[in-house]
């Protein structure tokens, strides 16, 4: 028969916790002796002792042992090495279900910190690619069809504003996951006269779990972590994807810096957008990890089950993934060359402004969908006759309407942006007030 | 060729919308007389109109037509028919694109306040089990195994408190969606002095959305509101799971009310907890939902594209599936029988209380792990001899630790229970505790 | 407290079923009475009874009653008012779980057939499309850059290839499900001498399943369509991306035909490709549904559990949307107008020809990593000097690699395609063989 | 900036297909030379610098280099430096999407043959241990509450053909995808007379791909294969669903071998089932990867994307996590010792036999639902007073339905189980049957 104790060993994973193991461990011990549970001798030996496991695993030098499953036995049996019996009490008081609970926080924790970090840069990067072409003009997609004129500073902007929500939702896990869970033993609580305030405030938890049952068996903030990371990559592709078309010599809008594309060997106009084509695939891999710790959280009853392991790989995966691809975003933004002459020159294509010669007409007095009438009718006479919009003699223009007067030859495409003059909109003293706010958003989180 | 006008038709999902459609309409047509876009007298006429409108939708008299596609087209007609006109005059300042966002927060932003109050009868329902048997022991379990004594009402609280982290997920979803998307025009904001504060104050919102072209290309909401229904409808398959297995023959925990389970026509024990089994299964839809609206929304461009239809079918089976399952467990489980004498003699088999008779060794100053290694000696001798842990003499307990004295039979499932007396722990003053804390919640809530 | 008894309800969904069940129970009355287990009399008088049921609902006159939860008590009742008692001996060695194993089976076996001969119809429109312009060159993408020119026929075939994979999918799953599941009782087979060979033949499956307890439980053949559909819709949604981006201004490489764009009501050039845009987005629901199955069928016990009544909804909503998306792409695609002059310009632009040009010196004996070089330099140097290849003299080539000669001239878009004749290239001869094999498959389908 | 090299490396795990890329490029060189296309020396050095390659990969000598970011770019180098300039002739006729696409296949199609024998031996433990326990007699459960006796060897049985039926899937996928795509290019095709035909013998492919822009863009055979690798995780789920439910003490059915459990520490009889918790946890995983590769091809357009790259990982996971379950699956089982004492006291339980009274007054000309009513009015009879239905007198039995007579008494569990009497049912001779099938089964595939 096979040796498979590989199945559930899981120290090549779960060592990346150690030091939220450590940290645990000391605050754990420290409360330990200050009520009198373990000498003040014990503990101190003990926090010397995993003081010196950290150092070894932070120097390379520990004795990592497979044998040994996982990172808590790894740790402990290397603290008994170290110090001897005294090691055997730090586990009093305490279980490996609470315990991976505490570590698992605590890292969720810090990538959280990472990720409203990362997230913070990425905004930077866009606000600042929207002050940099401030008052450019390009098209607007609906459909992928040219819509409007937009400011390329507000299409930058409405990114800004998915990131924000994203780093809400980290924040909102965050709060919510702030409670210590360790003083829940193996599912019942310990028969220990434990202070699990003292451990809550000096390992900067708000607060502590309030049902020991519920606290060994819960991982709703990885579920929740995850989805926050699967709409932020949803974020992500979606630019990505509009780079990727962006860079199409059709569209030929933006181009990217060197270290950002990978040319082919020999075609030089090829610079295959790589990382953006990267980010949009990963976006699979955090979607499928999400609908991983659903999985395994369907179904199972209280309090732990060896399917919780489960919950790690999937999770690492996820923050690693989605820091990685915040920090390439971060980084590749500003180095990305708007083709401004293309953008505006497409942006002052005549038939985008038909909405805004029938609000013209709105604005002498034409019902608004008569308005639209007329405009369809001149489009569709322009579409026959060859001509744009802007060829048209005011005569033309009388044949469909008496209302069109000598004005409809103010209507260009910096004409339509700065009339939609609303919160919001996208005339340049909004999108202004929009790359106001996002500095103060920025300047407010110390991100600038 | 087949006539294919059925694939892009949505009016026999978004009738649905129809309430939320017609407020925007009316908050609208108000501030748009207010700032003097249209006349008094059009607004009223639109305002009565779409008064018209909606009681005949809800008299079931409204003539409804697929061949107008969708709601908005559909309402425009009919108000078109009843005041003429002055109906073409509602559209100005508006497209479809902002007003689907408006009807769809509108509409998710009464989802979550139901989802939210079932989530508090649920609470209630728990909370009321607790009470009821605030002093029953119970077999706590790890893997499916006996592990220690627990008190049924601390595992009840256990969901509570899952239940109470939903709670806070909708909420927070809810808060940040606060923000009226109209005004936002097809993408570019509009070019009328339309009052965007005035309709959200209207309408009930905080806030307005700061960027045009995100608030018509975002989706954010219904994918965080999946995200919450996916997390609470893993509880509730975690919930029924425990009913499915305790309404087992051998485990023999609870007894379902008549209502709530369908009998075998023939086998008068067979008490199928169906109900308990669908809600299970309807996890399934409710992820596979959260699955299909992140895969729409990936790699989308800006700013709207038709795929965004797609997000409504979806959402509007997830939050019938939500509510109804939260309705449903609302009134189950006060019907669910405990059958105390069962659990209670359970919990007291002797293996449970090893971990409290290797605690007892702790108080007297052995070390956890030798503290262990005694009792796990000690365990194998039982059963190797065949006895229980309480059959055993005190010169067999000193045989194994001369730490051992009469204190030993003082060890019982209540004992063991009370002993678990730190903040989250099952000893009965601090479920008590746990109780309290859930029936404060629930009336700061109003839900009780 | 409410009536929740619409929560277990399943006949506004399971009705579909109704000739599936029906098919199936005459089959059944059949054998039953052919081996004596009933007598002529009686399964006459069922299969007649049945057909009146049939019949009225066909006519919608079947009093439909909610109230007897599902489809089979709803035709069971029926059958009883129509013939009395013997209506009772329909379920002599039978139960509602091998029956409704089998009305799915049925529903599914149909349900692939349609797929298949609509999908057959998407080869036949791809077909048709390559066929029309045999000739057409165009760039051929990577990364959505221009690559290398390719055949506008090769490029709809490569599409043919993937929906011939996805038949042979749906038909291996067809062939995996042929076997006729009742007979199976509730779980354990049934105490009657029934035939179940008859059953299956008059049926037409080709076998019967081996083991009950796995019939009643088994839904692998729901999973395995889900997956089938999930690879179909994702290549539907490859071809609509592919459209989506062909109708954009920038790449106008496509026209669709009135029927299958919204025009916007105002700017006539706007042609959004709505059905294209749909069917991406309905890609969402589909893999949402496939992973809703997969949820349900986890960890599930045997044999049958109610959480099994959830195996419908999504796989209905799956048939819908596959069928109706295939049927739009092949009713869409043949009117789908190619702008041959704009993607053969395209085609021709030099630095796609790089690659033809580096082979051109491989053939002249340079390694072909160092013809690699010369290219990239060469290019290099027209991009500095603002030059596309085609301006080069001989000279200018020849300071790069004395190996160039008069025979560089001779490199066009068309002779790179012509170069490209291995089987499988894109080589007009190649492509031809493409097109007959497509032509041939379809032919032995019996779709053209 | 951050150095983001590491973003589009891949090398720390496509270095896995180096046996694959290296069969292959033997292949391509050697047709190379067959054809004339490179010298019989060049293409003898190549091949035997490969071989170094190889030798040196195996025995961890290969001086792999990050930097050059992908498997093929470090053996490109490492060739070069072993054979000089030759080496840059091996990629005539090849580019790095079709060299990866073949990569990719030649791997699945190994990871399908083990998953394949892996779970044969799945197969054959469940064989052997329903050939060990051939008569025991077991209660057999729908919705988790006892149903009918049924033969523990039939359940095992139903796993058996669950498994056959993924292999199925397995065995189609591999069928399907057994075509070579070297020979595509970079998407177009090659400009060489390539003999493909060749180099698939020589791969041992059946056939060459019909389309070069669709074989470089290919991964259905991925997305297929996580798709039968989640249906066979479902079927690992259900299995060990039962085992932890069968573990528990409540219905203590089997016991695990030592080296499949976890003991607690000091309590003996918790024997948690932690394998099979693991498996039923693994399954998220895998239906994660399955989204997770569904998510990357959506939306993509032709052919190759950077995407790609990230069909990897996902696939590379959802290969070991398969095998190393099926392979502890296939050892774990014949250490699963069944309580039969148990489970045969457990199967004749009175009430479970109500249908085989109600099938015996069948049998005495009763209509069926006539003798389910008899049945219910009798259970509840002797719910109400206490008895089990074993313990009624004749006279008792007649007062419910005069068509009983002594023979009521020979209704036992084994009378039950013989009497299901029909194929597929669970009567011994009817099990013998399937376990004859999965005897031959295993033998024809060579499992045996």
């Amino acid at each position: 028969m096979t040796d498979h104790s590989d199945y559930t060993v899981s120290i090549h994973y779960d060592r990346r916790l150690y030091r939220q193991d450590i940290a645990g461990s000391k605050a754990h011990a420290a409360m330990l002796s200050k009520q009198g549970i373990i000498t003040q001798d014990d503990a101190d030996r003990i926090i010397a002792g995993l003081g010196k496991v950290q150092d070894e695993i932070e120097r390379g030098d520990f004795p990592w042992d497979p044998a040994l499953e996982d990172l808590h036995m790894n740790i402990e049996r290397r603290l008994t090495d170290l110090i001897g019996p005294a090691a055997g009490r730090l586990h009093t008081g305490r279980s490996r279900n609470d315990q991976i609970a505490l570590d698992m926080r605590l890292y969720t924790r810090e990538a959280i910190a990472d990720a409203v970090a990362a997230l913070r840069s990425v905004q930077g990067a866009l606000a600042q690619l929207a002050e940099r072409h401030a008052d450019v003009v390009m098209p607007g997609y609906t459909h992928l069809q040219r819509a409007q004129p937009v400011l390329f500073a507000h299409h930058m902007l409405a990114y800004f504003e998915m990131f924000q929500r994203d780093i809400g939702r980290f924040t909102d896990c965050a709060a919510r996951m702030d409670v210590l869970p360790l003083g829940s033993g193996a599912l019942a609580g310990v028969p220990y006269p434990t202070d699990r305030h003292a451990v809550a405030a000096s390992l900067g938890f708000g607060e502590i779990s309030p049902n020991s049952m519920d606290a060994v068996a819960d991982r709703d903030f990885l579920a929740e972590f995850h989805a926050a990371a699967a709409i932020t990559m949803m974020h992500v592709s979606r630019l990505s994807e509009e780079i990727v078309i962006w860079s199409s010599r059709e569209f030929d809008f933006v181009r990217l810096a060197d270290e950002f594309t990978t040319g082919s060997s020999i075609m030089p106009q090829k610079r295959n957008p790589d990382f953006a084509e990267i980010a949009r695939g990963k976006t699979g891999r955090v979607y499928g990890s999400l609908m991983g710790i659903l999985t395994v959280l369907k179904g199972l009853p209280l309090t732990y089950n060896r399917d919780l392991q489960e919950d790690k790989e999937g999770f690492f995966d996820t923050v690693d993934t989605l820091l990685s691809t915040l920090r390439v975003f971060a980084d590749m933004l500003p180095g990305m060359t708007l083709n401004t002459e293309r953008v505006e020159s497409l942006a002052g294509e005549s038939y985008m402004l038909a909405t805004d010669l029938a609000d013209y007409l709105v604005g002498k007095g034409v019902p608004f969908r008569e308005a639209h009438g007329v405009m369809r009718r001149l489009c569709q006479h322009c579409e026959a006759e060859g001509k744009s919009l802007a060829d048209l003699q005011l005569d033309e223009y009388r044949e469909f309407s008496s209302h069109f007067d000598d004005g409809v030859y103010a209507i260009t495409a910096a004409a339509s942006v700065a009339a939609r003059d609303n919160p919001g909109g996208t005339a340049p003293n909004r999108v202004a007030e929009g790359l106001a706010r996002a500095r103060n958003i920025l300047r407010e989180a110390g991100a600038e």
